[in-house]
């Protein structure tokens, strides 16, 4: 078997072609292919890389022999074969995130999956290495498991180097991809994987404000961009796909351009990674959210400042919440981004204790690495510590904590920011419960004894307090 | 002149006369008066006191001579006459409170009232001398000028004495008043009067479950009570009717019931006090408040605990608004009443700067003098020095300072529980304004220089700070 090529599981197979060069291969030249387990077949897309070269990127699910054939309508693309051999995975891989039950998520190998999310928008826009190594150094020292992160530029930004082919504004070449961001942001998508860090890829947003074009392109324009990014990106495990940042400030697109998108990265999608959309400036009325229920939708992706109506959310559409911008930690003038750490502290814990899933952001106005959630760099706040340790906290917790809180075997009562000095509990009959009095702020654990039945639990008077209760048969 | 009885503007003139006190006197006895001045004649309701003895009560509003006839269904109180004079208010004495302008208020004799209202509800109904003098005490120790309070009892106390004659639950003699439960009530709203503090007088609400019977009582009993509350309270100055507290967790009445009660008060009270109703759990929903743009109206007294939302209130009706409940500094369990000292502050704040004014609340559960709401006492709590803190800066701030914002002479612009580093603000032109810095919280006012037009003011980045701007000329 020696010389035989192979791939971990959940690993990239990666195979490079020469073919034609002229006119414009990203539009004139179609190349797919057909990769074979077994029985199964997966039909996935190719994608040219510039200077002749065209690639096949693959991400095999199915440990043991694969073989693939291609097809295109460029006979030197045409019916090219070629075989690996899938391995078991590295430890470290334990594949791409998946829902699992109703409200919660696991890798594909079963180990379960917190996320706790961080926003760095456009830290890979600028290209500075440097900065780029500090966010990577800055999300190697958190808790942070997943980053929501642009693939296109705003209005305000020049970036130098853009996904379309071109510079000036509002003359980007729409028909040509850039090869060379794209392998940017595979670097970085690589450098995140190693780091076991999910890249929630927000695919559009209405930041462009009229200046690259990039926010209102035809029907046709967007689903050439997805399908390019789909063939060149979609193998990497921990992509996810956001739709759009704030959709409904996009004021060129309705809400059946985004179930046509949506359903286009469905459809075209190989792998079926998580797909959501993130709603802007509705976020105070939970009614006007995208309808989460739609069979294309994984898991709702949700703005909102008020992690109290989680339940709300989970009772109305049964899919995990994930409220991925909550407001930020920082100090600009924007309400949306001066929150304390203390208060974005208080609200992942109210959001998971809700059975819910919340994300982090910070920006503050004048630091030297510049604001995190547009441009990455270091970490300034008070949250990230303290969510670590919530992260600690939950990942001692059953993976479906929502329902070992109906059978009464786990409770995490976060009491949020009053100060009360006792909690009554009526706990289920005949069963005795370890209880630990947890600060969030602080975070401190104290055993506060064991109780059964109708018990009062007496607090030291403080806000964002919460109390644990495990079954002891349970423990 | 002298020997004549002298009686001050808004102050009492009383008259007592000896009548019947066979069969039932508060039921069959009909006792008015004519008071006239120059021409304007005031009728009012006299009342029967016990023991055969009958009260006429009466607020004189102008300075001059007065005189006054009775009628009667008794022969011995019939047609009665008496004079006295009106003479010029003691300087303490500002006379009633009134509705100044759209969103304001103020006293009879113009000077301004900025209502700072706490809540007692049952302070005077436990009658133990000692606590109701430790309540006032810490009453004049306050910047408190209102005080919500109950003349009803809930179905969990036993008063030494109620109302209504009795004190069998559910067999209260409903035809028969108390005189002592009333003359109890008149010595405190004397104290109140002494200290500057208007009495905003609960008249039902609806916790009495089932045990005293007096939520559930027929219209005809209602206004029985009301009219004996109207005739014997109603005189004193700083009376304000509030209809009930939280009115629709009244099973037994509908919004038919309050208005018409509402509207009997407005027909009957000869000094038309201040009037309102106050809201329970459609708190959250601001259109389930009780439409106070209805006529009989004075001001909207709110229970919720957004702040935030004051704008939206004052621009729904044209009149004051008083969030008399939005939540309670204290330590209890139930989420209403344990809130910081800190967060009832800043909602203070919040009101405030948006053109509201705001009620305080005390609960803790385990200290010496009980939960102030309920039993009044002692003050635990950290919210009221800065409260008093808070109507120091108001009473600096122009009477009108809802319009004195749309003038752009004075802006009250509280910053809230954000950090932002700087504020920056576009000044109305040619106009030069003082800014100071204010620490809602450490109490602290720090000059931030001068500034015009398009500024930018730094901040020390905590939240609980407001900026005050007042026009240089208007200083």
């Amino acid at each position: 078997m020696a010389g035989r090529l192979e791939v971990e599981r959940w690993g990239i197979f990666e195979r490079e072609f020469a073919g034609p060069s002229d006119g414009n291969p990203f539009k004139e030249v179609r190349l797919s292919a057909r990769f074979q387990y077994r029985n199964r077949i997966v039909e996935i897309d190719g994608f040219y890389d510039g200077d002749g070269t065209y690639r096949l990127r693959f991400m095999p699910d199915q440990p043991g022999e694969w073989r693939f054939v291609t097809s295109s309508n460029a006979p030197a693309l045409d019916g090219l074969r070629g075989e690996f051999v899938c391995t078991a995975p590295t430890p470290t891989n334990h594949g791409p995130v998946k829902v699992a039950g109703t409200y919660h998520f696991r890798y594909a190998d079963g180990t379960r999956y917190l996320p706790f999310g961080t926003t760095c928008y456009h830290w890979t826009h600028a290209m500075e290495e440097t900065q780029e190594r500090l966010t990577l150094e800055a999300l190697a020292g958190s808790a942070f498991n997943k980053v929501r992160m642009c693939l296109l530029p705003t209005g305000g930004m020049t970036p130098p180097l853009l996904a379309f082919e071109g510079d000036t504004p509002g003359q980007l070449d729409k028909t040509r991809f850039n090869p060379a961001f794209f392998a940017h942001v595979e670097r970085r998508l690589d450098d995140l994987l190693a780091l076991g860090i999910e890249a929630d890829l927000i695919l559009f947003h209405p930041y462009d404000k009229g200046h690259w074009g990039v926010d209102n392109m035809t029907r046709e324009e967007d689903t050439y961009f997805l399908r390019y990014v789909l063939a060149r990106l979609g193998a990497y495990r921990n992509v996810w796909w956001s739709l759009s940042n704030e959709y409904d400030f996009n004021t060129f697109k309705s809400i059946e351009d985004w179930d046509h998108l949506l359903r286009f990265v469905q459809h075209h999608d190989p792998y079926q990674r998580l797909r959501s959309i993130h709603n802007g400036t509705k976020m105070y009325l939970s009614s006007h959210l995208y309808d989460f229920t739609k069979p294309w939708i994984t898991h709702q992706s949700v703005q909102h400042w008020d992690a109290a109506l989680t339940e709300s959310w989970l009772a109305s559409c049964a899919k995990p919440v994930v409220i991925d911008e909550i407001s930020y930690e920082g100090d600009i003038t924007r309400r949306w981004g001066n929150i304390t750490g203390q208060e974005l502290t208080h609200r992942f814990w109210q959001g998971m204790a809700a059975g819910g899933y919340v994300g982090h952001g910070e920006c503050f106005a004048d630091r030297p690495s510049g604001p995190w959630i547009s441009k990455g760099g270091e970490l300034y706040g008070d949250s990230p510590e303290r969510i670590a340790f919530l992260r600690r906290i939950m990942e001692e917790a059953p993976a479906d904590w929502i329902e070992a809180r109906r059978l009464g075997t786990y409770l995490l009562d976060y009491l949020g920011a009053g100060q009360q000095a006792y909690h009554e509990v009526e706990l289920p009959d005949g069963v005795d419960y370890h209880v630990d009095l947890i600060d969030a702020w602080e975070m401190t654990v104290t055993p506060a004894g064991t109780h059964s039945g109708r018990c009062r639990i007496d607090l030291p008077g403080r806000p964002y307090l919460a109390l644990r209760f495990r079954a002891a048969s349970s423990l």
